[in-house]
């Protein structure tokens, strides 16, 4: 299957997994509407991130605006910072990313070039659309963030937001009080967010508008063992370290325990969510010899983080995709926004027992202050609190002016205090995975062919925690009372929230294929039997098997076989 | 409790339910953030709404991007009156409302009048911000669409969708494949939508970005009866029809059955959703005795719509509040995206048997056009098709200019042709649910103060199926291994996808009051009996009974309980 990528997006439109967005007035580059199919995939896998990382984990979910204003994202440093190199073509018009077309004419290390140096580099390579020689172009930058106007009248700037990680910095302080004061916490998000892609042409891979799943851990600097470590310690997978990949050599298979005991990993947070991440990913279907885990590149880091790793994905199409990222980013964001908002964003650390520290005080003596000062003895004898000390005495910084207040007019007391606790700007481990790529790599993976009477059968094998359709209900005939039974079933196990299917079109062999190819993983028929004994045939996707099932059985069974507690293969 | 609203909001940010958004820059009106709790009641909410519709009523769900391009809005009606009537106020800049201005001051009719009159009503009126009298001030059309730009150097603009519902429209074609060429179907879209208000003052009310469930019922213009209406023919509930409007009396208590017979309801699609709008509401959490239907009067009711009905959720502090609006929209939304896009967005309708029916075609004789048009003959041809008949011939146009064609050029047969069927564009059904109203609605509605201990006790009388945390796990001591217990009972209900909640922290009494605040409908407490008897203590938030139940018993019971199939007053 060399084209997988065109079959699969073939059955995805046909079936009502994924569609061109607003098609009937032509599509527009990087973005997707989720058809019927895939919304129900996108949401069962959501689910499953929240029964990780919100129940499980404890992570509680939080949901801020997709709009934010202009201060959060100076703070985070994506007004400045989140750009593209882009330039325009003077002889078609196109507008194109100027590194890409730099690397694309064999240019080494387009992706660190300044402008003029890129400007220069790709003169005389050709314009991908057009096919010109570009010549002389002006290479600029330009800022990825949707930009809009908030309120009336210009009044205030706002970006869509490009991550939803910020609304977890902003809302810290709110969400230390909700954990109690307490270190480590966690606080989750899953929703849109959004990068204005110069020329996205990679499907579902690069779009405009995606969802997130993000998590922020809050760690104290000092204590980075993660207290429920043991759960992965000999949990192994493959990791394509820095070292590794300096060598040329492949990943290595390794435990989460030796990883970080060898210090290929850097800590126990780190480790256990690549675990986890791992774990995650495999059950929502995509498959581990197409899973491994990338360091980020000692020149690929970002300068505050203290370790990086993607989780990639492969792709017939695209190779290895980037899919989720997890890294340690120490205190960098809450330091930005204290900075930014100049509100502490520091967690209250008490010491076991009150320490004794020496501290030194300076007294001012109001008595001399007053009458030399007048109106200005206060503000002195709070400048001398930061004084500079000299022979001549305290030096101060007043009014915009230099002063000098002599020896007499105060005291310096070195005292011993009895200091309670520190505050401690926490470090945050993250994991962030783009549901979309997740999509994409488990529909790819997961696309499969095989024989069934004697003609190629399309198959999505699609784990049945995912399956848009969990269980097709399919009447034998339409007449004789079957439909009325098998329409009974069906509504019995949709009223326990089980999306259940009645499908009485067609041959029994044609509505099977129909189920294979858009994954439904169990398939219950009715026929002239079920009214003699009160049984069905449930039939398995993947081996095609059938067993018979008591219908008074149906909805328990079924429940058991979506929720993993039973095995097809254990009933036959 | 007159001030319900304080109270409910000041418990609701300091628990987590509802947060000012990026506080540490100070929030922006209009927008906010749900916390651990508030995104937690959103996300079960939603799961409920899904139940409903996409599941029991096989409504698909799709999602479509938040940004969208503008021929949407265009056909939409969006770009050119999604508008309010504003001005500025001359002394002290601020944007204002005209109409609400207008209104306040007693003008009637505000809403209704052009641009040049309401200036004039209120310029004689003190500004709402500063007090001063207006005077002569220009009243504009603002649109309420926030508006970006698609892609590098302003190539295309995008806006984000003030409505879920245009996705469901651009992706007719697409959807009426997906439900194999039949009506009725449905589909729905829960997600974000986007207004700018000029000045929000109303809390969760009123929200420049909010969240919509919206479904799209596409029928036979000529086939409203609903196959289901059985289910809802004997469901009753207080309707405000236009007509008691009128006439000032009080909302009358009426079977849909009655409603749909009697002409006060237009159809049996538009009750049905009426009804399974209550039957929706009052699961969540609204009081039956705080929610009404009341029908839109005539000016008020859209020039292409049927018959529209809002739900309205009473408030002490805003009064009835519209929360979902269920409307008969006719066939306006398609046609309008079939003429913007020139594609049919049509159904063909096979008749029963086919149809013999009369019809005139226009044969032209190429013989004689040839050789008089030459290499317009063909042209000719096609545009006799479509041509006017007099006296002296056929007339046509081309090219700009009116001919007229001999008799003789062509032949006119009138001839019986059989007709399959027919192309029918389908009216639409919408149901429009206002999420973030209705979470204020419960919250509003559920909170209670009674007394417990001799104190004051606030309680969030949340149905167990909304309720954030869904059981507390208590152990009376943090030693003896009480602990220990507690944290497995924890885990065996957290992996069956149950929220529990593990907290040890503060005398038990103080503990219960905690999760009564928050909402929390069980308790379940661990004390020395339990390691003698292997049995706990289970409580009910709202009598404050408690009984003892087996350990082992406990992840049916909690979950019996949270689903409805068992009560706790059975036992008790």
């Amino acid at each position: 299957m060399s084209d997988v990528y065109e079959k699969v997006m073939e059955l995805a439109k046909r079936r009502g997994y994924v569609w061109p967005t607003s098609e009937i007035y032509g599509s527009v580059a990087g973005f997707i509407d989720y058809g019927p199919l895939g919304s129900m995939l996108k949401r069962r896998i959501e689910q499953i991130w929240r029964q990780f990382y919100v129940i499980m984990e404890g992570c509680y979910e939080i949901e801020c605006p997709t709009i934010g204003q202009e201060a959060i994202f100076i703070a985070s440093g994506h007004v400045k910072g989140f750009s593209d190199k882009m330039c325009q073509c003077p002889h078609c018009n196109e507008y194109l990313r100027a590194d890409h077309v730099a690397e694309g004419g064999g240019v080494n290390g387009a992706s660190t070039m300044k402008e003029d140096a890129l400007s220069s580099a790709i003169s005389g390579l050709p314009c991908p659309a057009c096919g010109k020689v570009l010549g002389e172009v002006n290479v600029f930058q330009f800022n990825l963030m949707f930009r809009t106007m908030i309120g009336p009248g210009s009044q205030r700037v706002g970006y869509l937001r490009p991550e939803t990680a910020q609304g977890m910095f902003t809302d810290f302080p709110r969400l230390l009080r909700f954990y109690r004061d307490k270190l480590p916490f966690g606080a989750v998000q899953i929703g849109k967010s959004y990068r204005n892609e110069i020329s996205p042409r990679q499907g579902m891979i690069r779009l405009r508008e995606f969802t997130q799943a993000e998590a922020e851990i809050f760690v104290h600097p000092a204590q980075k063992q993660h207290p429920n470590f043991s759960r992965y310690r000999e949990y192994a997978f493959p990791l394509l370290s820095s070292v590794q990949q300096q060598k040329g050599d492949p990943p290595l298979m390794m435990t989460m325990g030796d990883a970080v005991r060898d210090g290929i990993v850097a800590n126990e947070y780190v480790a256990y969510y690549l675990a986890l991440t791992h774990e995650l990913l495999v059950k929502i279907g995509v498959r581990p010899e197409r899973l491994r885990f990338r360091q980020h590149l000692p020149d690929e880091l970002a300068h505050y983080a203290a370790d990086c790793w993607d989780a990639e994905c492969f792709s017939d199409r695209f190779g290895w995709v980037e899919t989720v990222g997890i890294a340690d980013r120490t205190d960098y964001d809450l330091k930005a926004h204290s900075g930014e908002s100049g509100q502490p964003l520091t967690v209250f650390i008490q010491y076991p027992e009150p320490r004794r520290e020496e501290h030194r005080r300076v007294v001012a003596r109001m008595g001399l202050l007053g009458p030399r000062f007048r109106d200005k003895a206060k503000a002195v004898a709070d400048a001398l609190e930061k004084a500079t000390f000299s022979e001549d005495g305290a030096n101060i910084r007043l009014d915009g002016q230099d002063l000098v207040i002599p020896p007499d007019c105060y005291e310096v007391r070195d005292e011993v205090v009895e200091v309670q606790g520190v505050e401690v700007t926490p470090h945050v481990i993250e994991p962030s995975y783009g549901i979309d790529r997740m999509i994409y790599a488990v529909l790819e993976q997961r696309y499969d062919e095989d024989e069934a009477d004697g003609e190629v059968r399309k198959v999505m094998r699609l784990p049945a925690a995912v399956a848009p359709i969990q269980v097709a209900i399919l009447p034998l005939m339409t007449r004789d009372g079957l439909d009325t039974i098998a329409l009974d079933i069906t509504k019995k196990l949709q009223e326990k929230g089980i999306m259940a299917e009645y499908d009485d079109s067609g041959a029994i062999g044609r509505r099977y294929r129909r189920q294979d190819e858009v994954g439904t993983p169990f398939a219950v028929t009715i026929d002239y039997d079920t009214k003699e004994t009160g049984t069905v045939t449930l039939r398995d996707r993947d081996s095609m098997k059938q067993v018979r099932v008591a219908v008074s059985d149906l909805n328990s069974t079924i429940n058991d076989l979506i929720s993993g507690m039973r095995t097809f293969s254990s009933m036959v």
